[in-house]
Formats: C-alpha cells, sequence, structure tokens
C-alpha cells in the first residue's frame, strides 16, 4: 500500500477507493462505472467515496492522477479564438511538463504504457475531456481527426524531449519549442487541406 | 532468467552477455562501452561475445531488439529524395508497427519508458542510427531540429494509435494515416520556414 501524506487510516481507505475505482473504470469504462459500484468493490459506504472525490469525475481524475484540468484549461486556450491556437496549445503543454506537475505527467505516461488498464482510462478521459472540447471548437470537417493529429504530435513532443531527452528537443528552450510544433498543431486544427476526404 | 528459442546452455550465455550489454551501454554509452568490457561483466571470452553478435554495433542492436535496421532502411526512403519523403516515411512506419514487429516496437516503447537504461540505450541508437542519417539528407538549416520533429510526430502517433489507442487514430486506414501525418513531416524536413532561427 503506498504511502501518502495522511494519516494512515484515512490514506488507506483513499486508496483503497482508488485502487477499487481503477478497476472499475477500466474494465467498465466511465459510463457504466458507479459510485456504488466502486463503493462495493472497497467495502466502504458510497457517501465516504463522495466525501472524498466529490462526483464520478472527481474520483476519475484522482484514479488518473492527471496534472490539469481539461475543463478549465481547454477553454480557456480556446477563449482568443482559432487564432494562435497552436502556439498557445505548445506553450501551455511545454510549460506543463517543465513545472512541478510534469513529474505527474511523466508517471502518467508510466502507467499508460505499462498497463492496459491505464491506458483504457487514458484513452476514455482524453476523448472526453481534451479531443472532444478542442473538436468541438474547430470549424472544419474530421475535427476528431485534427484534434487527435494535433494531440499525437504533443505527446510525441513530450516522448522525446522528456522521457528519451533526444537532442536538440531535449535542451531546447519551451517558448523556441512551441514557435516550432506550434503552426504544425495550427495546419492541423484550422487547414482546410491538411485533413483530405478520401 | 528469460526463456530463448535456443537450448538452455546457449540461451542462458546469450541472455547474460545481453544482460550485461545493457547494463554497460546504459552506464557508458556506446562510444565508451566495450566487447571486452561487456564479456568481463558477463563472465565470459570476448570471443563468444563476437561469435553471438558479430560486432559492438550488433550486439547493442540486439540489447535494444530495434525493430528495423535503419542503416538499411533509411538510406532506402531517401533514395527517391526529399520530395514526398514525408508520405513515404510515415508509410513505413506505419506499416511496421502494423505488420508484426510492431509487438516489438510496442515492447521496445515499454521498456524506453519504463527504465531510464533503456531510454539512455534508445537515445543513443536514435541519435546516431536514425536522426543523424535523416538529418545528413537535409538542405536547410538546423537539420538535427527538423528530423527530431519530425520523429517526434511518428512516435506520437505510435503512442496514441497502438499504446493509448485513441479514435479515430486507432481505426484509420494506414494509407489515409500516412496522407495525414506525410506532409506534416514534409513541412519539419523541406519548409525553409517551418525552423526559424530564433
Amino acid at each position: 500500500m503506498p504511502r501518502t501524506g495522511r494519516r494512515p487510516g484515512a490514506g488507506g481507505t483513499r486508496e483503497k477507493i482508488l485502487a477499487a475505482a481503477r478497476a472499475q473504470f477500466a474494465r467498465k469504462g466511465y459510463e457504466a462505472a458507479t459510485i456504488r459500484g466502486i463503493a462495493a468493490a472497497a467495502r466502504v459506504d458510497p457517501k465516504l467515496v463522495l466525501h472524498y472525490f466529490d462526483s464520478k469525475e472527481g474520483i476519475f481524475r484522482a484514479a488518473l492522477d492527471f496534472p490539469f484540468d481539461p475543463a478549465e484549461a481547454i477553454p480557456e486556450l480556446l477563449k482568443p479564438g482559432l487564432e494562435g491556437l497552436g502556439v498557445r496549445l505548445a506553450r501551455f503543454f511545454l510549460e506543463l511538463w517543465d513545472s512541478p506537475a510534469g513529474a505527474r505527467a511523466h508517471a502518467l505516461i508510466r502507467s499508460v504504457v505499462g498497463s492496459d488498464d491505464a491506458a483504457a482510462l487514458m484513452r476514455d478521459f482524453a476523448t472526453r475531456e481534451i479531443l472532444a472540447r478542442l473538436a468541438q471548437a474547430l470549424e472544419l470537417d474530421h475535427p476528431q481527426v485534427r484534434a487527435s493529429l494535433a494531440a499525437s504530435q504533443l505527446v510525441g513532443i513530450a516522448m522525446l524531449r522528456y522521457v528519451v531527452k533526444v537532442e536538440p528537443l531535449a535542451s531546447a528552450r519551451a517558448d523556441r519549442l512551441a514557435r516550432w510544433i506550434g503552426p504544425a498543431l495550427q495546419r492541423y486544427f484550422t487547414d482546410p487541406s491538411a485533413i483530405g476526404s478520401r
């Protein structure tokens, strides 16, 4: 049982709930999993689950330990409009990885690559909370393709810069890197010819 | 000790040499590691190392279990010239992942993400065997930046399509996906304005 900062009893319960939640979300997906089912698997009262995590969404994010809240960040990035979105998104992503939250992002990649259950959680979360929000804001055909291609460029940068640490990407200044990949993201988002229909 | 297809004695020795090689390459890097040092760490005769792996490069590739030989594949991809390189490279990469060798590519990502030693091996190998070959063929400034940005787009596609399995990337036809990302790679390779000098 991993140690937490809380007093042992409470920490143990919280971790027990999180472990049950990870198993349920991975097996059933987000929609079919329930607070009641998670509580039963963890052998605690459903009220205790809500006490710790507020909502199903809250327990899902805690189970994944996702390093930022897309419900807040994505609308913020979209607010100035589609123009310049690529560079803004790239900068946001690199600043996140370069911040203390980068360690959580790194841990997340580790668990997603190491476990099919974690990959299922991540797929569900990314599709619903990130890609759907981005796709909805795009004004061209194939918005899901566009959003996921942009995401793939960002994930690839994370892999080479922070995980494999390939030069010159590993040592490049974040703002420079954002100017290199920003236009590539922008092309996916707003260039009609970037995604042909056949 | 993992099982291999060889007779137990030989398999054991080969695996022992590979384990020693992984440790040496990760700790010292490719240049400083030696056949002699690897043999000593594995407590075998250096001649036996050469018997199994032919050369230092051979043992390095075996240690990494890299799914293709860049010394052969990259010149082949470059042969028709820089025009169309992006789509050719994307197609090659996706066909590799969609083939039986994709399982080895997946295993490689797993070990690189899960182990700093494996990441060091991969960084060394990718820089020397893949990125240097691509960069050398490019005719614009910042060739290493261009090559590694293109590589990041490919790695990101592998992560979303094959590891996290995000839709619509996971189910997209390979040739369609190659036409979506090929021009993004091409832009990094041959668009002068893609990489600003400041």
